[in-house]
């Protein structure tokens, strides 16, 4: 199943809504009256088959969208250098620690991202002009936590997963840089395009088969198949729920593959009217433009 | 003015409390109904008068105390190497990156710790005895935000401090030295014991004439001057509100002295039954136990 959250045209309120075949959407609000998705995945075993058997329901324009997590409850926990290709561009580009450049991590690199981040997957991403002069994105898969815990194993780690969503790890390089620890380069407000879907998890299947895509104007920039990552999804959940209690609703952003800006040399940073698209294989696309004057 | 959260003996619910000069508390139930410290900082020009007034209330004993924000709305902000000797007992304890140790920071190194590692002053602090063996301390000016805002100036930045409260930013240091980021070995449940107040900015005065300090097991280890920051409160604020709107509510801890465990040769790490006594001139003591068999 496919869910999403949507402004209502005439409310201005956001609501739950299910993507259809057809790429509508249909408003669930019938069904789960005014529960977000955070709310609605706290209660997912009681009300999963009344929203996947709900029919007839209105259809709203998919012009609406917002994240469908808009507001996380917490911050989001990322996943830095979790591409082999990735950490060899990162690690050429000067940007990496010195010692470490081009290095695979042993364990996972955990940083994070302040929850008010997000934005929705066709809003305008800030360029913060006079803060940061290198904005660069990153296209990456996020999980999203169904059921809470802690002490989680590998073993088990999948079952802890409600679904998935795309995330831009949209990144200030010069703050990332400079500031040594990434949470605020990585946070500016509009720094986490979210959605455009969340995706429940029985209708990804095995996540590895997924391939995470970017584009800059329409050229292609980065292209990986999850299957690539360093640390895979249950690695991560093991090593994030050792000392952390996960909660329902948390998302993991996995890690980006090889193809940012600051990969080439030179680097080639966003700037205003660039539209960045992250795609994932049956996930849909994120599509931002950076705004401000060009 | 001092201000608490207690647990209410008989209902078991949270409830907002006012530290009277006998160093009894007083319960403002009456006064601000069930809102939390974070719903009152945000309507405090309306309900300050109120609780200012308020006379004749309940009496309630302190070893109820909680966390004065026991659940931020978001993540802490935190700084790290913001006092001259600690970066330089940092730099020596091979903990730091090596390229970097002991090197002043230029800019400030703003990390992060997790919301739900909030704990209560006078609570036990978890060892999560096989995901670390490096337990240490690091007491901290924790700065909360009255007024909300990005771009603050220097010149405002003191107008936006709604008060004051004391953070203990317990760490993992393997954690934080493998994982690279530090966001995961700050974070661990249990790893930011806060309060025992919230102080209003007006009772505080000037800042830096605050001394931070901590004890393990009665014997001193930090002592130090607020005004011997790095980077001051004003710096930190103007930074971190530069590309992330503030929200009322928000915390900065600003940075930690000379003197933690991993600072000694050899490391003196916390083992269970160790007390950690973290206190701030006029604003009271952390008092935690670390939890688990000796």
């Amino acid at each position: 199943m496919k869910l999403v959250a949507f402004t209502n045209p005439v409310s201005g309120h956001t609501a739950l809504g299910r993507l259809n075949d057809e790429d509508r959407v249909e408003d669930l609000s019938s069904v789960v009256g005014d529960r977000t998705l955070l709310q609605t995945i706290d209660e997912w075993e009681r009300l999963q088959p009344a929203i996947a058997a709900a029919t007839s329901l209105p259809v709203v324009d998919v012009d609406h969208l917002r994240a469908p997590i808009p507001q996380p409850r917490r911050n989001l926990f990322a996943v830095g250098k979790n591409y082999r290709d990735h950490v060899e561009e990162f690690g050429r580009s000067g940007y990496d620690q010195p010692e470490r450049s081009g290095a695979l991590p042993t364990v996972p690199i955990v940083f994070t991202k302040v929850p008010s981040s997000v934005t929705g997957p066709y809003d305008a991403i800030d360029p913060h002009r006079g803060v940061t002069s290198e904005l660069d994105y990153e296209a990456e898969l996020a999980v999203i936590i169904g059921r809470g815990g802690r002490g989680i194993s590998r073993q088990s780690a999948l079952d802890h997963v409600w679904g998935y969503t795309i995330i831009n790890d949209v990144t200030a390089r010069d703050l990332q840089r400079d500031h040594q620890q990434w949470m605020l380069g990585k946070s500016l407000d509009t720094f986490a395009p979210m959605g455009p879907w969340a995706v429940t998890a029985d209708e990804v299947g095995d996540p590895t088969r997924l391939v995470v895509s970017s584009t800059v104007n329409g050229e292609p920039r980065q292209h990986a198949s999850v299957a690539d990552l360093i640390f895979d999804i249950p690695e991560l959940i093991s090593v994030i729920s050792a000392g952390i209690m996960l909660q329902s609703g948390d998302i993991i952003a996995t890690g980006t593959p090889a193809g940012v800006g600051v990969g080439f040399t030179p680097p080639r940073f966003l700037k205003p009217s660039d539209i960045v698209e992250c795609s994932i294989t049956g996930m849909g696309s994120l599509r931002n433009t950076i705004s401000g004057p060009a």
